[in-house]
């Protein structure tokens, strides 16, 4: 192996650009040349990549989104399309891909996997929901741009004595809303795996209002779950507190990467170069308690969340204990 | 003058903990007691007062929001209500009132004013649509939240090529859309005082998509002038870009306050408490050319915002530099 | 059992008050009274409790240090103060105590555990080395403030063509400087785990110097491991770049807690009075392989850190990555 | 006129980067060619400049230090080297200057003026120490970084009854140590402006640690007044607390830029081109009473700083409002 290449795909999320670096760094001070794909699976296809050789990709270890940048590519379903991609690959002597992404971005790696590219997909979604690894790259960060704003948010319902609900993003996984809910004390919690419906949220809403000395009340949902505008509504009617939605939209993805995401986006970087170097394809690398493994890209895709359970469990102790 | 009381009242705004401290330390410093009014005029009509000598003022410092909270209190413009409240004051030899906020509660203040009570008013809002003051406490930490949502909203721009919509507080002052634009390099700016139609808008969005090499573009718009979600599909259906809204809501408001914050409510609060030991009453405090003034609250609250000329040119200006 | 109490002990670390905050809550939510108990080991003696039940505990939930202090007392390795400290306890009907901090605190809570009252410890110290737990609460959040930290020191660096000695805590575990190195890309690590000789790391600088392009390097020492003044002259005279030394200090134990301290705070102090209502004593909790586990105090103690071979090798892949 | 260029001089400052922005971006929105000066007069002398035109100047707009860097060049003083870096700039045409930097940047500045480069100074520098400018570019972030790490140092502090000493920087002008001590509360400040001996910082510190409840003495200093280390054992002496001294070093130089000094930075750089545009050259430009003007060189080099006396002042009513 002599030449890699790394492409970013999907959503940005911070910390991808600690794994191009990763990849780029470990690939020189593995004597390999690495090429950057700008705009994901489409710039694959249109042969958009250059040599990292002269890039300064330390520059970017501490900024958010993705600087060799991401975008939709739907056609990449196409067989031709793809062969296309492996061809412009293939063309420049390079045998390897690193595919840094979610679920959708897998899939382009397993595919390009089949038609003998070796490929590594790295899991970065702020979401949190790639059930091949514990954490995600980006979701640490995101974490702590919600919890910080809601922090914010805590300070005007204080002073105000007002209900806030907040949404957070997660795409069906409700760890964002879940531990930034028990990282602000959220009284009440309602999460894609842990749905509460309208009726509990607002009987929830009127005990709290009742305790003593009480000031305020932050209610964190998933997106997609409710119409937090109608919910704030029915909630102020039955508490008669003054009750505002705040989705929190777009801010969750951007950011500069935390010292977490920046070593877990290091790690897996370094890792997949190992994995090419040790003439490996077709897996997803995880962190699984702790350590740095991979698993094939077609097991990933099938796993199923275990953690369904426990985040339901959880979510009934968060609430309990925030409530107290 | 052997007594004094604060209190807090309209929008919480960073700074305000620091004004209160300010108030009362200044007040021990100088022999005088101090007390807390919570939950602004409807606390000191409610007689929900105590005195600060053992709160540990120094610990709300760094703090968002205003411990000592605030309320809307409509009743306010009855002056029998007010009469209460006087005389509230008045049964504890308490012989004048600070208050910390917006227009609305200049009023009051002024109204107190002209029963007795000596009155001083400090402009605690985030908007900067204090007329009597260059600064308002809360403006500066405002600034910076909404500045550092935008560079996270400007990665993700970046990382897919899309257009931003962002609307950000201000109450009919343009000053936070404006010079966060500015700060952000928002490539357009559309505020208060600068209105463009949506046509305007689109125009300049097809103008700046058509640049080599543009990864994004961020639209900086002031609350309550565009319907921001029509809008964004408006731009994206013009230009192609995908579009998207983000208004800021709540996250505004709150908030550690920044450094001049702290030291721009700390010298009022201290020159609040200076005027009263001099005699003075009915003033309404400002930061003018870097000096903190008093001028009669009635001026203050006939003063025109002479800066909206200022404003449109400097809008014009960075709308200007930012596209170039 | 029916009465619970809660001390901080050791040197302060972010997510103190979670863990304070969450054993009383959880205690609330189940019917326990909850007792704060000032200044550590000292207030113990001194009878310096109070009952939580008035406390509003979640207005901490977001500040540095430990709201119920902290203090060095020698004195508790005498038998009779100890007994002291647990009648100060029997008196109130007290039966059970939480411990946060390091091995030092882990080792009164084990002598409290054997004249009978029931100890849980929690591992709080933001040096990560506590043996039963993968990371202690303060970790995460010092990890992030050094690393912010470095990031302004890189700046300056590369403005200037410098090389900055950054020097960090550790107290003996070479995990802050290890990781911190890692997330800022430091050209050289040098770990209490992973000494290098002055000589090395003064040959690896000027390789470094060397290096086309380069405008900076950064260079993370533990504590305690060198002279950082005397060594950065020594690698100015050897490379003939400007090189400065920067120790980090007291700005590393303090500051708000990031979003997983809290998280895991708030998860050890759930866990521990779940122990105590099972009738557990003895125990130090600790997070392995994300699951929150306790282990007999007595076996913590004489754990030894297995991540040694762990920590040289990756110090190793490190510097090799980022001298890449 | 048809080409600028830009060079940054003296110590690197949050800011620089948005006044290289403004410039380039102002000159472009103009019709005119502007080049980067690497290095600053190091650079102008090397002939290390290039056109700006295909630089994404945007893309540093909030980040730290200079990345058009910055070099110390004491051979400027030498006339044949100055007329080299003025024949550089002839031979392509270049007939402008703009300079960001301190007092010696000026002089630069200024010779060249008087060689027939037109040359226009920006106040560029961390320690607000430019007679003819209110505020200099750098010093709201020096500030606020200063404020964040006091306050981290503030939660040890209390946690464990401590005195922290810290030292900021300020290069003989006060402000830095002054409006962070305000800002953060610190019981003591003792400036380059308004320097205490060591006996009065002594006989303070053991009268606040006499006050009822006091958990912590911040003594903030400025640079070069104080060996920190033998006060802090002097003050533990005296008190009976421990005492321990923090100098912030080269945290306090870098960073990302807040709003106000981004927009500050902006306005001053637009400024330039103004300037230049008009005809103007040899003049400093400064933010005077929230208006940016300009004034001959040699004037701004001559000015005596006024608020020595309002330094002063301030300085004792701040230590007395914190000491209360």
């Amino acid at each position: 192996m002599r030449k890699i290449a790394i492409l970013t795909s999907g959503g940005d999320a911070p910390g991808m650009n600690n794994a191009v670096r990763a990849v780029v760094k470990q690939a020189h001070a593995n004597g390999l040349e690495a090429f950057l794909v700008y705009e994901g699976y489409k710039g694959l296809y249109n042969n958009n990549l250059v040599s990292a050789k002269d890039i300064d990709v330390d520059s970017y270890l501490n900024q958010g989104g993705t600087f060799i940048y991401s975008a939709r590519f739907p056609e990449f379903k196409n067989p031709e399309i793809r062969q296309v991609a492996a061809n412009n690959l293939k063309e420049r002597g390079i045998e390897a891909l690193v595919v840094v992404g979610g679920d959708g971005s897998y899939k382009g790696a397993q595919l390009l996997h089949e038609i003998g590219v070796k490929t590594i997909g790295l899991p970065g979604t702020i979401d949190n929901d790639i059930a091949s690894s514990d954490y995600t790259i980006g979701y640490d960060t995101a974490l702590n741009t919600i919890t910080e704003a809601i922090d914010k948010i805590r300070d005007t319902a204080k002073s105000h004595q007002r209900i806030m609900i907040v949404e957070v993003m997660g795409n069906m996984c409700g760890d964002l809303a879940l531990y930034s809910g028990l990282a602000t004390g959220a009284e009440i919690i309602a999460t894609s795996q842990y749905l509460l419906s309208e009726e509990q949220i607002i009987n929830q809403a009127v005990e709290l209002t009742k305790q003593k000395g009480r000031r305020s009340v932050i209610i964190v949902v998933s997106e997609k779950c409710y119409k937090i505008d109608d919910l704030a509504k029915k909630v102020q009617a039955a508490t008669g507190w003054d009750t505002r939605s705040n989705p929190l939209n777009h801010i969750q993805r951007g950011g500069n990467p935390t010292a977490q995401e920046r070593i877990l986006a290091t790690l897996m970087g370094m890792k997949a170069v190992e994995y090419l170097l040790a003439g490996k394809s077709g897996l997803a690398i995880g962190i699984i308690n702790n350590d740095i493994v991979g698993v094939p890209i077609l097991e990933a895709l099938s796993m199923e969340n275990k953690a369904k359970d426990k985040a339901v469990e959880r979510a009934i102790k968060f609430n309990k204990l925030n409530q107290a």
